[in-house]
């Protein structure tokens, strides 16, 4: 039995968004050592994985401390059925990556995200020789620049690109900010909540009327749970109303069950979208 | 005086970020009708040429119904002194542009922001000979495809493209979805508060104790003032705290002063944004 169930996990699939060698395959490794990455384009590939059984799990990032939520990714969590079992926080440090033999000397261009490239304002400050050039994607920009053998064009992106790629490292920690940190999700198809999960992952919508949200954050603030966070999204196909993504101190216990029902009394419609033990 | 004032007027210059051509350049027409566009690579430029007088006024989007929030513009409308007198909403219609002479079944390759790739996803299942090709800006495709004269390829962007950089429109409309509307804040360097007045955007940061977002927005709640909107942003440097944009539906009038005097009580900083008449 033992034996099975090790070989079973040992090639599970967990699906990402983007190119392999990306900050998501690095927090994918982190939280799934064993796991085989399936890069995916496009994030809702990364759920259809999920879905059609061709992934066990998913790795996707939810929140970045300096860009603020990935709404897309949001937006996801409701609309399909899965699950978060755990988070995880992951320091985002850009590296200058080039093809074997590139010295720093000949770089005339720096190509990654427009994100990281903003992250990186001081490194372009101090190499003035070297150009910012927008890229679509971070590791995707490493991928390019070795495909290719640019000799005078480096990409920016994780240390995971360096590996994936064969590119070498000419400069770490191009960022400007070290609290530069991104929140992932690790999310499954069933519920399976861990012993010490003790944070809620919820989202409701609300009726357009005067003291809505102040009513709906009552059903915790009167239960003395406290919120970690609270996102809105706008609603598709209804301008300029919004949903309500929160994240409570507290997993699930009577406490918990009884805010959830007041909740529903004065919320449109509730979802818990995981039950999780908080990220150190 | 009426004549110079009209040609002060008439000489304006209004900053945009992104390339001539942009939504936000179509919406800097439609509230300034006779500025002239000057154009910043980047969204803190824009910032900067109010600041030093090289524009008098800049038109920034701010949130849209489909993306969400532009979080970087909501962090400098915070960290600079601007005031916002006007709002807007635009909707979003993308075109597919082309070099002159290009035809539609010329094509194999259409360029744009992946958010705007993103839009028009009908268009590629049904024009499968056409790859979605991802391009750091919208108005920037446009002007690409028509400076090297593509003859495979079109940019999908605002129609103020085609005009800008002499493009043919192939195709309109190509958004799967019309609820696709961008609100854009109309901002100057001194408050100037408009006679119909009525909506008040302000930003408050707040302690880290439970309950707190509660007891903040109660100073709204108990007097009968109403929410048009609430989005958190991360505070840079201190990961996993958040600031609050709040729209309130109310002018400057006693209710919403003693509101304002109330949050200072209970919240870290607050800020006042701009006092602006809805729009419609």
């Amino acid at each position: 039995m033992k034996a099975s169930a090790y070989i079973l996990f040992s090639v599970m699939k967990v699906a990402i968004q983007g190119e392999r060698g990306s900050f998501s395959h690095q927090a994918a490794l982190k939280l799934l050592p064993r796991a085989q990455v399936l890069a995916c384009a496009r994030s809702s590939q990364v759920f259809d994985a999920l879905d059609s059984g061709q992934a066990g799990a998913a790795v996707i990032p939810v929140e970045n401390t300096l860009a603020g939520p990935v709404g897309e990714h949001l937006d996801l969590l409701l609309e399909r059925d899965v699950f978060i079992q755990r988070e995880l926080r992951l320091r985002i440090e850009h590296n200058l990556i080039a093809a074997p033999g590139v010295k720093l000397k000949d770089l005339r261009r720096g190509m990654s995200h427009p994100v990281a490239l903003d992250q990186c304002r001081k490194f372009f400050e101090k190499h003035k020789t070297i150009a910012a050039v927008p890229f679509y994607d971070t590791a995707g920009s490493v991928k390019h620049v070795i495909a290719e053998n640019l000799r005078d064009a480096a990409g920016i992106a994780a240390i995971q690109a360096a590996e994936e790629y064969g590119g070498t490292v000419l400069l770490k920690n191009l960022e400007d900010d070290r609290q530069n940190v991104t929140r992932f999700f690790l999310i499954l198809k069933k519920r399976k909540t861990l012993p010490a999960a003790d944070k809620t992952s919820l989202v409701f919508s609300l009726k357009n009327v005067a003291g809505a949200l102040f009513r709906a954050l009552s059903v915790f603030a009167l239960r003395d749970l406290d919120l970690s966070k609270i996102e809105s999204r706008p609603v598709r196909g209804r301008p300029w109303e919004y949903r309500f993504f929160v994240d409570v101190l507290r997993g699930d216990d009577e406490a918990m069950r009884n805010a959830l029902r007041h909740l529903e009394e004065v919320a449109g419609t509730v979802k818990v979208l995981g039950v999780y033990p908080r990220a150190k």
